[in-house]
């Protein structure tokens, strides 16, 4: 649905632990953003452990079809120590990336002026990764035989798709493209992985014969790593695959101000299912229902959320609010989720 | 061989690039901390790029059965960009890991006084990975379809088995059990690759009964990057997956003072086969022939195989010469390969 249709129809999952909490400033920012003319109608969706205990169940037939009538999904955080670790990831949160075919997993990480990184020196910190979302070793592909026993064998496969490689490709080059510095950096293990590396790599050249402005390289994953953490800067759109996007997009989160601010989409870029937009961060328990979780990353989801739907204007709105309520948090005493949402609602309107 | 049979017999392979240089200073090193009555024998091997170009080679039959006479491997570092990505890495790297059932990768991390890191304040780092060596993503297992046409299907097999899983998880709870601290944590993605996780969760916990003095933790390997930047301190002795391993010991050794002295052991720990050791870095084309690698790390690898065949005297007068060394090296001119070999040989003999 797009913008000029002036209703936003959302389903909003607010999930485990801290995801009420962050899920309502999220809201909260994004009714006092949007215009005067568009008509925003959430529902609320009950999933995580709380239905699962109940019911036994993480997200049925049903559920799909229902949140497939929405424009966008707005999840809070799944997950809790009293669910064995596995069913709410695999039955709920990549059961939905797989189904509603989530294949761009959009991560920006960009380091704002006030923020503390654990890193040393100033360092600049202004990328986005693009992770694909619905191959490689989140297939569930695999199994174990003799499980339990000495002579157990357990399998993970890692499934690559010419089909698929190539759409997450793609986005990454014109994501690339548009962005001032025009570079776009493949992350991968092809000289281990050299059955899956062959095809991402192949791939990667094809697509950037298409766009001779874009300025490619290839790292291998594990020195990624190390460059995140020495010279961040290097780095400005970059394409990887789904386990080494999960990694690596962690620690760019941590790098550049901490998973409290770090937001992510889902997207399903045609537009055939609704993109999900949620923090990078789980439901942290320790903290649920205190308060004390910061909202920031829910709300730099939402604007993700409204870029998505071409609420271009009021996207930047909302991360030009984030940028100026980091920049006067330093050495402020600290405030709970709702003032924070509370500041940056009143950030957005004004 | 054990330290009282009084000859080291060590086979000794440069390879590529800066290979060379720096296995010059370990053997330097090397030869000056040996007691007298100690006889090293070296026999040098021409493995990596050069012989790859001359005979189409990278580790034959012959050459596992000459290698297999030895009591240790020296390794420099293998991997040259004229050589297309994964022919040395899984012709010889991984060919010998394999052949040899090099099942522990020993990756220790300290942060030593006077090094420089890039995390902010005073980060305490002094953790040792246990790296599976044999086995997960790293088998070659998988295949592709279709190559090079719009319907590729590329798939990469990560292998488990209770063997190889219970025998590197005893290895490290054996390790963690030595040391002050007593903690292990093991890290894996055990929410999403299931099967695997479930092995190596319930290996664990198994063994875990065994050791009721080591503190453990699991981790996700998303979550211990994050940890690794932010609280490095919290971590003793990790015991992971290959390709986990491959990732986290980069920026392990990235946080812990660079590439430049990180020191790793491929390890056959019943000694059926030598055992191989070499620095985490590679061959470093761009800086090859100039005098200008550091050997800090083949240094600290060369103490790794001391300690492994029983000499452990000798390797920590070998890891006292580097903290030295490397303490005075704050604001001093850079020195080059062999004056830091030289200034590491008195210390030792000293
Ligand atoms: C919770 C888990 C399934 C998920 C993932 O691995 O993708 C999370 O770590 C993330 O990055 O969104
Ligand atoms: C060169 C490559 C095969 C190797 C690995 O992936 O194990 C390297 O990265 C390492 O960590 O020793």
């Amino acid at each position: 649905m797009s913008a000029s249709s002036r209703i936003l129809n959302l389903a909003v999952i607010p999930g485990d632990g801290i995801g009420q909490e962050v899920v309502a400033e999220g809201l909260k920012v994004l009714s006092a953003v949007l215009p005067q003319d568009v008509k925003l109608e959430t529902k609320e969706y009950d999933f995580g452990a709380r239905r699962y205990h109940a019911t036994g169940e993480t997200l049925t037939d049903a559920d799909l079809d229902a949140l497939k009538r929405h424009d966008a999904i707005l999840l809070g955080a799944i997950g809790d120590p009293s669910v064995p670790s596995g069913v709410l990831e695999r039955g709920f949160l990549l059961k939905l990336r797989f189904a509603f075919d989530h294949h761009v997993n959009l991560r920006p990480s960009k380091l704002l002026p006030g923020v503390a990184t654990p890193l040393a020196g100033e360092p600049q910190i202004d990328f986005v990764v693009v992770r694909e979302g619905t191959e490689g070793p989140y297939t569930g592909n695999g199994g174990t035989i003799r499980q339990g026993t000495e002579h157990e064998v357990a399998t993970e496969v890692s499934v690559n798709t010419a089909y698929g490689v190539e759409r997450v490709v793609r986005d990454a080059f014109a994501r690339a493209q548009a962005r001032p510095r025009k570079k776009l950096t493949l992350v991968h293990k092809n000289n281990v992985l050299t059955f899956a590396g062959h095809l991402w790599t192949n791939v990667f050249h094809r697509v950037a014969a298409e766009y001779p402005e874009v300025t490619t390289e290839y790292i291998h994953v594990d020195a990624a790593t190390i460059y995140l953490v020495t010279q961040p800067e290097r780095f400005d759109v970059i394409v990887t695959d789904n386990l080494f996007g999960d990694i690596i997009t962690d620690l760019a989160a941590a790098v550049s101000g901490g998973i409290g601010v770090a937001a992510s989409g889902n997207i399903n870029p045609g537009g055939a299912f609704p993109s999900m937009f949620e923090p990078v961060h789980g439901s942290a328990p320790d903290i649920a229902g205190q308060g004390k979780a910061d909202p920031t990353a829910t709300v730099l989801s939402v604007a993700l959320l409204l870029r998505h739907l071409g609420y271009e204007a009021e996207a930047t709105r909302i991360e030009d609010a984030v940028s100026a309520d980091l920049a006067e948090r330093a050495g402020q005493p600290a405030r709970s989720t709702a003032q924070i949402g509370d500041a940056l609602a009143v950030r957005v309107a004004g």
